[in-house]
């Protein structure tokens, strides 16, 4: 099969231009969606679309489409990411998956390589989640409610209605965006890992067989708090014990109930009355766990309700726990997958099948699509930073699994 | 032996007067040294002392005096402790000390009952801390420094020479407090528990025979703050994790290189960055232990420190400390405490020996003369909180118990 070649180069520029919107010097890059540095991120887009003759289109919840041999009666095959950014952000994470979607159109559409679909490249909006997140996928996958945009509002305490009417959007207009699934043939992204494993072993692609799903409770031990000098050993109820002997035990539990792709993370904890010289009363605690099946999930949260159940009870505790949120996992499509692997093999790149550990777009677009994902390596796992880092030759090689795959689907070859 | 008994009608009277002074309806009392109340509870004093009479002297340091038999040519009995209180304070805790030494002294000019020594009821200024703690214990046992005077200001920024301007003292007075360790024959201290040894043994006086050293650390260990999708369980170097496993190491530490006395406490925890889906990146955390034996504090140093390290290099983690404070502990006079247990026995009071684990007024004044403790039961421990409580028959005991131990010793008993 025919193999094609991205133009690094043009790639190379791409990436730098758009890194340097909405870049302060001090705090690396911040395009919180609809701020002054994303819409001029979009005005480039746009700006790129139509330089290299692409149909340009900006559906109901701005999604930003750049379009080839458009078709309404026939499905596209879809490739796209976000151009919004956390704070203090790096120059990769959802640029480059952008960047690299548009860089296949104009390589396919220079080339005037015949295709059986027509292509889209797609900059979702906020994805970092300025209004809870994914915002533009889920509006294209029909999981916005008009609820939910009446109800979001950023940190600050601005509204999305506000938000985007400053910049000359309707809010409501989101709820069109929805798209048929018939009307999408396959969905592709490509990301960096925003993880350490493809860094650690050298490889330079990541072939995504599945997002992993998530649950994260808010779990709250009650003791007693007394003085640290005058409460014997044997007769304190200290809260933070029983977290201590719950988190030295986590390992274990992932061991017995989990899988080798299961992580479980103690990132938060508050310790009352959190004083040096008094028996910790209360520790509140966020507890989450990620895997790739579902089944798995349900295993761990068992495992871990018992054993914290255990613990309290031997530690005169007592146990409470909140699910703050439940996500769950999403497969990528075999046929997708197949199609990467079978790429990475012509091209002779070398290949690690993985889960994502971290959400993305794709997560959505599964939902009414065929998808599937491909990773190039973090740097040290580095992400949501500025020392977010991915060698230009890794970069290629990954735009151009995509442009292959990309091909590949276009025609025809699921 | 003639045996004594307080008056308890008159002693709970005047615990329910002080516990008046300083009151607020809503927050418990406070009676901060050097604050409106405090000086209306040094008022009172003055007025119960005279009204006595006693001989009331206040010194340097603003330590209360009331007198008996008052001779400077020969060493006094004191008993005392301090009117202070934290914030948010029951009505006991040092107060009660003070309001037994007054009685004490009281019932023994009633009975006219022959002495070899003169005796001394004594309030100390700010045993609590509003400048460092045990401030008029430190001025008598000459631990007092300009330094420290010139330095010491409370949380709000009031220097002690500010504070004590205020009510119309001169903070360098408290150097002229000072006295000769030849002075005072013994010094006798009335506490309440703060613990929930004697309420839970049901058992109603405490023989103290040491009052418990410790070491406070500050603790750092670092290890690298990641995404908790995407970095693999054993990719990863959690600080928590570390912090946890020592932490669920501490009884085995304490079993191993401590005694049945030992305690120590993980009190405060902070955890960056402290999100939910970012594994922690450091754990900064405040580690104390106390034991009645110098030697005991020292081998448990040790093992934490051989524990953290080994932890750390387990985790990869750094690992730092700073010794925050040490305090040498301090062994009742033997005389003393062999005193206190004949007075029990002829009362026919079940008494425990046992460590004080708080600090006290008491164990400055070890540090000068021969020094003895009585303890009378916290209710379910507590103390510092308006929950604080003690039976008015285990108050008629102890106050009893301080009587007859204090009549002994100016008997030249000891």
């Amino acid at each position: 099969m025919n193999i094609l070649n991205i133009n690094r180069e043009r790639l190379q520029s791409d990436i730098e231009t758009l890194a340097d919107i909405g870049r302060n010097e001090d705090y690396g890059i911040y395009r919180m969606a609809f701020s002054e540095g994303d819409m001029q991120a979009r005005a480039w887009f746009k700006q790129k679309a139509e330089e290299a003759g692409l149909e340009f289109y900006q559906d109901g919840a701005a999604n930003l489409h750049a379009r080839y041999q458009w078709d309404e009666k026939r499905p596209s095959v879809m490739m796209g990411s976000h151009m919004d950014t956390v704070p203090a952000a790096g120059h990769l994470d959802g640029a480059l998956g952008v960047i690299v979607a548009l860089e296949c159109l104009r390589c396919i559409k220079e080339q005037n390589l015949k295709i059986d679909f027509p292509l889209e490249a797609v900059a979702f909006s906020d994805e970092e989640g300025r209004f809870g997140g994914m915002l533009g996928s889920q509006a294209i996958t029909g999981m916005l409610t008009p609820e939910k945009i009446i109800n979001a509002t950023d940190l600050n305490g601005v509204t999305i209605t506000e938000a985007m009417k400053n910049v000359g959007l309707d809010a409501m207009d989101a709820l069109h965006a929805r798209r048929q699934p018939d009307s999408i043939y396959a969905y592709l992204e490509l990301h960096i890992e925003q993880g350490p494993m493809l860094d650690d072993m050298s490889i330079g692609i990541g072939n995504v067989d599945a997002i992993a799903g998530l649950f994260k409770w808010d779990v709250i031990l009650t003791g007693a708090a007394n003085h640290a000098g005058t409460t014997p050993m044997d007769m304190r109820k200290d809260a933070f014990m029983g977290l201590s002997e719950f988190a030295s035990q986590l390992q274990r539990l992932i061991d017995e109930s989990g899988s080798p792709r299961s992580v479980a993370t103690i990132g938060r904890v508050e310790i009352s009355p959190g004083a040096a010289n008094v028996i910790p009363g209360k520790v509140e605690f966020s507890l989450e766990a990620r895997d790739t099946n579902p089944d798995t999930l349900d295993d761990l949260a068992n495992a871990f309700r018992k054993s914290l159940s255990a613990i309290a009870r031997k530690h005169e505790l007592m146990f409470e726990f909140r699910v703050l949120s439940e996500i769950t996992p999403v497969k990528s499509d075999a046929g997708i997958v197949e199609t990467i692997e079978n790429v990475c093999k012509s091209l002779k790149i070398p290949f690690l099948q993985m889960a994502s550990g971290a959400a993305h777009d794709a997560q959505m677009m599964a939902n009414i699509t065929r998808a599937g994902m491909i990773f190039v390596p973090s740097k040290d796992g580095r992400s949501h930073s500025i020392a977010e880092w991915t060698d230009m030759d890794d970069i290629e090689k990954g735009a151009n699994v995509a442009l292959n795959s990309m091909y590949r689907i276009a025609g025809g070859h699921l």
